[in-house]
């Protein structure tokens, strides 16, 4: 037993209040560590104590291991929660929080260097026999070997750096003609991005469905698996709506790949939560794709169908405390959804569209739940990823929480930039999706810019928010209808309902 | 099946939003009623439309049945939902929207009549065998009468008017001597409180639990319960702090509790959503006390351990569908908390302290839902009850919902005017409550006013607020701790945190 008494969160925006939060509910001390572009973060504000640890770029500020340790040093904090992205997973960060006497709470830097690398992960795990996509085991230079597996797999193919994420350095061959050059492409592609130009070939899925199973371990011996999340809906190779359980796992699918994800846990020894990622062809066959050896930004779906808190678990196993549950004791209760807010224009492209925050006003109400870390008057700062808010949203069944998100994205207020709010209404909408028939290429598919009625300006906004003053002040005293409004208008609140939107 | 496409909430404030949120989702058109006070409401703005019935008096506006029924006939309305208050429990408003040919969500108006008296609620459900507190079954005027029942009871009793309720036309006598008196004075504060001077006299229990269960029947004979509600948190014999699952209840009480009220529900062929309440006493022997025929404030509980929504239940049945789920389908998720925050001075025998809510902000996060009907700036008017916000936090187990709802109550920004945040903070953390060894004389036995903190005034937060920002500038930018607080602050955001609260 390792008792935390002070904990620093080396993060910022939603997660680093997410954890402070569960943090605080512990009854921990809490240290909030922030770069200069976040002085009036509500992370900073909401810590017992907050230090500011460099410049906006986060290589100076929220990267610099050093400068957060000396932090730690000087104000007896005695556990680091890395949230995601920045040090989540770095294992060499997690050694040295270690070699300084603190908790990391995380996985062992050993579980994070071998799932890091996907070909040391495929190797570690294939004793399991975990389902992988047909391809190479082994990094590839050589260019006829390279072509001669691809002959064996069958074309398409996919060639993808080792250490690759995020879709960066993979390339899709259709035919043997053009192998050469994109192998010789992705290669240098990948050595540039990654300093690591090891690559490896599978069998291309055109149309998967991202699923991954979130897992729980802890340091007795006990892997678990909470159910999957299924990801499918992404823009750029980036998840935009998350949702749990997935419309098409089977309990008998689902208890398999719970067990493959188990397995991948075990082979590294993992403790605290983790996630597995599969793929899922249009057969209903699975195959490993990664680990990722932190908590997920989609958490919160697997929060409100198990009723646990994934950070308080994690910070318990990192506590050395043995998991109060068993697998058995682990049900799926209803349905949630999580839609990312980005500061992003759908309508462009998903290009970021950073500014300030004119109107901010969260939806409320039953089976409503808003992670994030603005409020109204701030600025989404240009340096860090553009996400404002998870927006999730949870029912009896998905029916009730695809409406839930539709009444929330409804009632959310945002003006001064463009969010990923209305897309997230146009799938919730879509057939495909309500149907549960889709895949990762649902934008490609099923989505164009037109498919959203056009935003309104903050001009447009205020002239109709005055022409609505006006009509109120008419119409409401006497016992007839305000305003009528043309069906299908979106926004919750009326004031905002003259067609605009 | 009774369609209904447009539906009219008649009523304000958070319960209005929250029928308008459900509806929402379910698809319905909406329509809002208004007073002239509640002209920027929240729910008027949420509505597609709305209406304006009279003046800020409630008799004037709110209670205004004939004219909520001459916008249901302009507007097209099909279906009335009441909220609680109001219009509620009225049975002849009930039979008037029936007889106009629309849906009143709610029982049927025999069911609210037998239910409304509670002399004639005891001979409707006496066939059931319902354990009910030793008393008179009648009405009682003969003085010499009424005292051979006192004495065959024993001493103390308690003498009630039959139309009464929250304490009103209530007197505990504790000898013989002082009997005739008391029940003279009883008799005379139920006919110039209710119209109606009828008493019945019963056996006083001193330390009781206010233990509720809520059942759900529809139209075609099917009649649940969804478990129990703890409300032995009050003050003025009215509710301030709710929560399901009691901590005292046992499976076997609680499947007894849940009978008896399921029959007390068939002995009225009860329809839609309603409460059966109970007295449990210190040997956890419970007893009737009665029903009430509409939502009721604290069903949010209730919602978050059952994952139903009680609102589209209500809905659904008044449409004629039948419940979609059985007995056996329901089982306990977690634990849920509700803290109704009043404009209410707590330090000032809970007085209201009506005035402007010059800073609004939410908590948020896992775990916690705010259901209110105001926002930042808004008036809380002095025309209807002080509540502001229902403030409802759930987790895995009752420790984890009090650890919840302190951390929400902490983040819980309210400046302008007093409310019982302070006092949810207190009980919240007092060792009877963490117990579970507490009744509803909690208040009179471990509460006095002392035990709050001082809350700041309004020039003391403001000076507070420039101290800190300079702090902030002078500290932040080095690697120390920004400011250091005392410990057991409370709020949650620390620009707020130099001990003042």
């Amino acid at each position: 037993m390792k008792e935390i008494k002070k904990l620093l969160v080396a993060n910022r925006g939603e997660i680093a209040l997410r954890v402070l939060r569960s943090a605080r509910e512990m009854g921990l001390q809490t240290v909030a560590i922030y770069s200069e572009a976040d002085r009036n973060a509500l992370h900073v504000r909401y810590a017992d104590e907050a230090v500011c640890v460099g410049p906006p770029a986060s290589a100076e500020s929220y990267l610099r291991g050093d400068k957060i340790l000396e932090v730690c040093r000087q104000l007896g904090v005695d556990a680091i929660h890395p949230g995601y992205g920045f040090l989540s997973e770095n294992a060499h960060f997690a050694r040295q929080v270690q070699q300084a006497g603190l908790v990391f709470v995380g996985p062992s830097p050993e579980a994070m260097e071998l799932m890091g690398s996907k070909l040391a992960a495929k190797q570690a795990v294939s004793q399991y026999g975990i389902p992988m996509v047909p391809g190479t085991e082994e990094a590839i230079s050589d260019v006829e070997a390279a072509k001669q597996v691809a002959r064996e797999v069958g074309f398409p193919i996919l060639i993808k750096a080792s250490a690759g994420g995020g879709g960066k350095g993979m390339r899709v061959v259709n035919a043997e003609t053009e192998f050469e050059e994109q192998m010789q492409l992705a290669v240098s592609e990948a050595t540039s991005a990654f300093g690591d130009g090891a690559v490896f070939i599978e069998k291309y899925i055109g149309a998967p469905r991202h699923i991954e199973i979130q897992v729980l371990g802890d340091e007795h011996g006990s892997i678990l698996h909470l159910f999957e999340r299924e990801c499918s809906i992404q823009r750029r190779h980036q998840k935009v709506i998350e949702e749990a359980p997935s419309s098409v796992l089977t309990p008998e699918l689902r208890a398999a790949m719970g067990q493959c994800a188990v397995d991948v846990a075990r082979a590294c020894n993992y403790t605290g939560a983790g996630t597995v990622e599969f793929l899922l062809d249009e057969n209903h066959n699975f195959y490993f794709l990664e680990m990722n050896t932190r908590l997920q930004v989609e958490h919160p779906v697997t929060e409100q169908i198990t009723g646990l808190d994934l950070v308080k678990e994690q910070i318990k196993v990192a506590q050395g405390l043995p998991l109060s549950f068993g697998q058995a004791d682990l049900k799926i209760q209803g349905h949630a959804l999580e839609l990312r807010v980005y500061a992003e224009d759908p309508a462009n492209n998903f290009l970021p569209d950073i500014g300030t925050l004119t109107t901010y006003v969260r939806p409320q109400g039953p089976g409503v739940r808003v992670d994030d870390g603005f409020e109204q008057g701030m600025d989404i700062p240009i340096y860090y990823d553009p996400m404002i808010a998870k927006l999730v949203t949870f029912g009896q069944d998905r029916t009730e929480a695809i409406a839930r998100m539709l009444r929330a994205i409804d009632e959310y207020q945002i003006t001064g930039i463009q969010t990923t709010l209305p897309f997230g209404r146009f799938v919730l909408q879509h057939p495909a999706f309500v149907s549960g028939q889709f895949d990762t290429n649902f934008i490609r598919d099923h989505f164009t810019p037109a498919d959203l009625a056009p935003a309104p300006d903050e001009e447009t906004l205020k002239l109709a928010a005055v022409f609505t003053a006006m009509l109120l002040e008419t119409k409401k005293p006497q016992a007839t209808p305000a305003e009528s409004e043309p069906a299908g208008t979106s926004s919750a609140w009326r004031r905002n309902r003259l067609g605009l939107r």
